[in-house]
């Protein structure tokens, strides 16, 4: 691991339990971490390293940023939550690279996967992505609410389990709120919601309740909402809460 | 780590490098491994730890056998590639669960996420789930072919990135030829399809081409096929194969 280089880096979900050892060989060949602040917080100081910290808003910046140092001869890790390519930096790396300078296609860049988001809170919840699922940010900030819509509604049409990203913040307060109504004139009330917060963190916080009766209010930021689909079931325990799995069958007139 | 227990661990795609600390310690509590045999072959063998191999067929047999070592007070572990939660173990177990023996549901089970496939894939190449995807198995042996060709012609029409899992078996030739020509009515014939196999282990394969030329001889059993959006870009490089990324936001009128 040696010479100029731009790492993108899945951290995982939280703790230095669920990363790879990929990814801690590129954290510790680093000359410079780039990243959303709270994510380089959870990392370990390294004597001669340096810190680019910066807002969530910015990724273009910040990848421009990495890519410029990159390009002087540093070693450079840009540091994702979950996967780096879920909704997360390695797309906005490969954006600045396309529009950018061309010598900049000339770069080792190498991507570290990590374990997403959307996996450690199926794990947590049982096996909720049994079946065919789909991934989709609720996010508008980057692409029109009719095509969340439609897409959401598709999903769930055709029987995938859905994993949204970026339910709500203060600046989308009412999108999940849409997103539950849409939903429940396709599938059963009895669907089952769960929101997963801060997995694998001490904050963690995971609450599971159906279709009918989800409160937008749950999630926030920090929230990924899992929605099952029809086929997707509740195993009830003795005094623990249910897992949730989905049947990786499908029947005939599914 | 003490005490009756089924774990149920992603392994990641192959190195050990792509292994999480979590994954790891599952392994090493274990007293029994059950599992593909491929898999279990790749893990170093421990004195005192029994070894359960069983052919690539017989999930909810393995899943069974699992549950019952568990109930017996074993620690066991059920392993699985990339993502235990992903076309693998975790649902065959929760499955068993809801249909086995009413004091399994009292067993402690924890799944342990791992790195999946289609994320070391996609790193691989760029960053080609940079929007929303969707994972599908393109095997119909657990359901009907018409719901398997349902779900990716609307996945392709709404704008998903499609992962596509079990691409092409011996038992099962001719499957994904009838989904490259499905998705050939509602995509451009430019829009690029990545054949990746065994990521991250020494026979590591990957091609890039597009929907109009893609040969599904490419692929096999141990193959995952990435099939972009209309929107996902190929950034050619220098005298290197060229990144694939798919931006993250949507025009207007996508």
């Amino acid at each position: 691991m040696t010479g100029a280089r731009l790492y993108v880096v899945g951290l995982g979900p939280g703790s230095a339990a669920m990363r790879t050892p990929q990814a801690e060989a590129a954290l510790e060949a680093a000359q410079d971490l780039v990243g959303y602040g709270p994510y380089l917080a959870r990392l370990p100081e390294r004597p001669g390293q340096r810190r680019h910290a910066s807002d969530n808003r910015e990724e273009l910046d910040r990848a421009r940023l990495a890519l410029d140092l990159a390009a002087e001869g540093r070693i450079v890790a840009v540091c994702s939550g979950g996967d780096a390519g879920v909704f997360a930096m390695a797309a906005a790396v490969f954006e600045a690279v396309e529009r950018g300078e061309p010598h900049w296609r000339t770069l080792e860049i190498e991507v570290v996967a990590g374990v997403s988001a959307m996996f450690a809170a199926a794990a947590r919840l049982g096996a909720p992505l049994g079946g065919d699922f789909c991934a989709i940010s609720l996010s508008d900030n980057l692409k029109p609410w009719e095509v969340v819509l439609r897409r959401l509604r598709t999903a769930a049409e055709a029987g995938f389990v859905i994993a949204l990203y970026n339910p709500s913040s203060r600046a989308r307060p009412w999108q999940l709120s849409a997103a539950f109504e849409a939903l429940r004139e396709v599938l059963p009330g009895a669907t089952p919601v769960a929101f997963c917060a801060a997995i694998g963190r001490p904050d963690e916080a995971i609450q599971i309740t159906n279709l009918n009766v989800a409160d937008p209010a749950l999630a926030d930021m920090r929230t990924l909402v899992l929605i099952g689909a029809a086929t997707t079931k509740v195993i009830a325990r003795p005094d623990r809460p249910p897992w949730l799995y989905t049947p990786r069958s499908v029947a005939e007139r599914a």
